[in-house]
């Protein structure tokens, strides 16, 4: 048993706070030995966007539900009507979160949170950036001291408040 | 009374919850009409960095007390044994945030913590992206149909769990 | 398979907090392809009230079942009884709400709260609007720029606090 | 001392949760005995965002702090730079609410959210009603068996989650 | 299907947080059409304390089983070690509760608290009212007006605090 | 010093939880030496409904106030315009109630919630009592054993859900 | 059916929180009518104690096992490994409790808790009683007025904080 | 300075969770230097009583506050009208303690609280412990190895369930 | 049955918090009556972390597998996908702790956490001691009096905050 | 300003979580530019004690008062009572800690617990590690990579839970 890629997998723990597919596509995407860099690249979509997909976070087009029913081999009446319907979104998970790496990311905004506020009102003004009309990616930097850097990039439409 | 650049100021009922130096060097920003950006230059630091700076949230070096001090025009003596002191970081404001700004930021990571974790995963092996060894910067970006986007990238460094 | 109109379902991991004719008519419906909106107009119903009796937020007339039943072919006994029952409201989701589109509505009542108590207390006196001999609904407006607007209406009696 | 038409005031034991202009604000419409609809006449606003500034949930353009300052006679220099900031909002009140008239507001998100979530999404699609772009009022109706009617509508522009 | 009295009848998601008897006593009570009027002039109780029993919340005698087990011809054995044991008072639902009519009672205290306090103090010494040796009921009056009032009273033995 | 009727307090401990005027009326009533009882009669009010003034829980009429004010010996200006504004209610202790007496209320709502919703449900239908067109009294009894009994009368308005 | 001694029993719906034998025990000591007075005595150790390892809130020694096997008629290899593994203990119930007579011991550490600690303070100085190196017990006590008491004793060893 | 008895004094951040009194109280017994145990001798009660006196969760009597007043050299005007009062208990210090001698009391609770419950319920039938006709005393025993314990001892009248 | 060495077991309550290989493998360690320190041995890592794979808490090599499932005889298929996977970590007991020996290394963090901040602050400078890059172990003391000491050892890399 | 020792000082936002003598020791810190090594070295005490004397979470014998008095030149009769007093602890921040350094302790109790719980159990049995016979240490270690660790110890006597 080599040390090889190492897939994202289920925690058994965590099935019932998702939807039914999330088990069915995970369980799928092990035996296929596929990572989610692979199923987006297939599915033409963001690696987060199609985890967030798997998590039942984000909605399915027709389209999608026919890549990853051919890809993964999972039979696409299974799960085209949950995943094409409307996500309940935010449940995945407890908040404030336990797990470290999501505990971290909680944790800039808990600690830069206002900074954040201060800095986008000055540049923006009175509004918030949507988390909504928003898209997001991860990447990976070496650089030339061979250190490793996480690179997580939000980008949301900003919206002023109406003034009403 | 023109709609000029509008300035982050602190909020009355949060001072309690701020170092004491918050509210001196937020009432001279005022005072002396400067935006947090002007102020970064001034400090060659990033303009988040600064923000945190104001809200007790980062460490600030001499040098920082220095320029500081003379643009602002307060004393050093008032704010140096404080800032350059080891900030008591994490408690500006309540969690889960009530702000609307700070709520989308905490929403992402409610809504995308696991799918983060997944390509982090997949792409980085077991670890998590550091929130201290870290930066974080927000630009601004114009489309082509004229719509606004906020951009907040995080950059961390990525450490992996020893083995032992 | 084409992009026609998408279903509300109902999501796997919620199924156990509410009653269980929640999900025999949920999965009727998908299995009908029938819209809140058509049901809504079979019944002589507000949308919004039918889609609460799905959730178990509502009591159903006799004839709302007969209705429901017909329409949706499930047995009449699997549901009368529960349905005509008295609802134990309140249960369907966490508060605060982690569900982006319910945290919103949430996040008007926590920033326009005491806004809303002023101007009602101002308007109508020392009371409050009622929850229970209430109703609502939700319409869509697009502007003459086409941008669409969703607009809740929320209409409750207004009930004075009695003097003793 | 008679019955006369009734002013909402700021109660002294919240005076510390919001900002400092909030107050000076209330004491000089109580001296005036101005309701919030006369002021909301005189800036051309609505009601509920008048009142909203007053709680320091809005923020003011320069016309609406020369009109107040001119109305109630608050000096401009009291009440500009903070009114014409950017508000630190959501934390006027507790969460659940626990006065009376607030709390059937987050009764009837509690009851009906799922309900709401699920017409909006078949009459929309996947996204959220926006609380930011997004206006509200506070009518009256007295319907013709002489009983009174509070009716409050929320506005906000329909975003659909992105696709990436 | 007329619209005749409608019963009480146990939600299905709350079965779990409830003595496994309650269920059996509820379909029993359902299948019979009785309601809590008539079952508690059968066992010479108090409706609520009947229940009560019902949901876990009360300990019943010898003669409550037998008359319970022969009118809901639910056998005897199935419910008499549990309901005969020690209930695990409290846990039925959510507090604060979620339910709308259980609210308001919360809320009665949530409002009126201190008063009761300050009243029953001057009345009657420093000490409380009893929960345990205490009984209660509820009834219907209708005005002249032809309204409806629910009368709920609480009755309880004064216990003063000792001195030592 | 004797040991005469002793009266309710307001402890110092919660005055800032309470409207100015909270202080400024028990100060009096504990010079003058007088109960809510007394209080009561001169007001021609309930005494529940007199000590939920004190608290900040009720409104005053301009003739309460008159009363008060010259039963009292505090001068009108000084709680008229707060007393008779809106009350911000539901603040006064905190929920679950740490106090004794108020704890066992909320008890009786925690243990007996369920079963008074399935009285009055079976009862007077589908809604809830209102707590807010209501009443409420504090009565003394004392049987022929010579216990003493508390007896606390909840009266509210039936309001049934509307069916839209 | 007589009105005998009545059994402590478990209420079905905790059985999820307890480790699996509780169950088991509890099933078996009402099948063999045992109060936990006779386990006791038959096991040489307080009752406290044995209700405690009942509850999976305490460890059996080998000889516990043995002896509540053969009191019990239940076989010692399904109980064995784990009473007399290590427990997992405080997780029976939920803090604060809502059960009554659970309850008021709660009250008594949240209204005496400080008096506790000046007075153990002053008598044995900075330290803890241990709840580790610990023994309780319940009695009965009748006043000469037939007045029943319940005494409970707590006793525990006195740790004096280390000096370092 | 000596290694003398060392006594109990008030913390001064909890000082505004307490009564006034209780600073005057606490302050003129360190400055008279004297223990709980002696000022409980004085006024013949016991010293938890007194303890609690001092925290402001007990009640004193006219006496009490004379011997008081007399031994502590604190004016009886100044403490009197409070003391006599009804006090507000249960706010001296939060829930789950974060004190870790109080937490050890909490944690008996915790562990201990359903088998106490056990016991009792099987040695008095359904009821509770009263926490309001109820002693409590703290003891101290060295046994023969030199070990010291603590002891408390905590006295409640039973008081059965009323059957209604 | 002598009382030999005792093994940890995994309580049958908290199986559902924990990744479904957890059961397996303390099955299997009970069946074969193994030390996690023998275990430990036999792989060649801390028994710390050995115990946190059992908990699900640590990722496994593929090495770490085999020997697992040599040792304890669970088929390598049946854990080598999930333990090689990502674990979720975080969720395997309640926080603030209620078990009693895991609550008292929450309680010295609760403490003396401000105190280790301080030392750590003034020794490294601004920044945090990895839990990440970080190893743990436990050791055994007996001094010469006899008495067993536990030594717990936290050692983690220094990140000092980046400047930006 | 050179870039010197930095130093632990008090953030003035928590001041009032204090004691009173926290300030007053903070500030003669920092007036004589001491580090708590060196004040720890002058009173021959752990460095994390004299840390945790300084946030009030430890109490300080009389010469440990004499020494600090002259040390830092705080009048004795101004520390001498509250430092001698008895600590009341565990109050000095929130739990969960929001600050970055503290909650990493946290998350190692976390994430550890029951690993901890387990190891200790198989080699002590079944009981606690002592948190107040208890000593704890920071050392530095910098290994042969340049790479800089924090080492915190962390030695409590272990204390069998008793049989009763």
């Amino acid at each position: 048993m080599g040390e090889t890629q190492r897939l994202a997998t289920l925690d058994s723990s965590i099935v019932d706070r998702l939807p039914a597919y999330s088990k069915s596509l995970f369980d799928a995407k092990t035996e296929k030995g596929l990572s989610f860099e692979s199923i987006a690249q297939h599915l033409g979509r963001s690696e987060v966007a199609v985890a967030a997909l798997f998590y039942g976070q984000a909605q399915a087009s027709a389209e999608d539900v026919d890549k990853l029913s051919s890809l993964l081999g999972v039979p696409k009446e299974a799960i085209a009507s949950q995943m094409m319907g409307f996500p309940d979104r935010g449940r995945s998970g407890p908040m404030p979160p336990v797990e470290p790496l999501i505990y971290r990311l909680y944790e800039v905004v808990q600690n830069y949170g206002y900074a954040y506020k201060a800095i986008m009102n000055e540049k923006f003004g009175d509004g918030i950036m949507s988390a909504i009309c928003f898209d997001t990616k991860v990447e990976k930097e070496v650089d030339n001291t061979g250190t490793t850097w996480a690179i997580i990039t939000l980008r949301g439409k900003w919206l002023p408040f109406s003034r009403f």
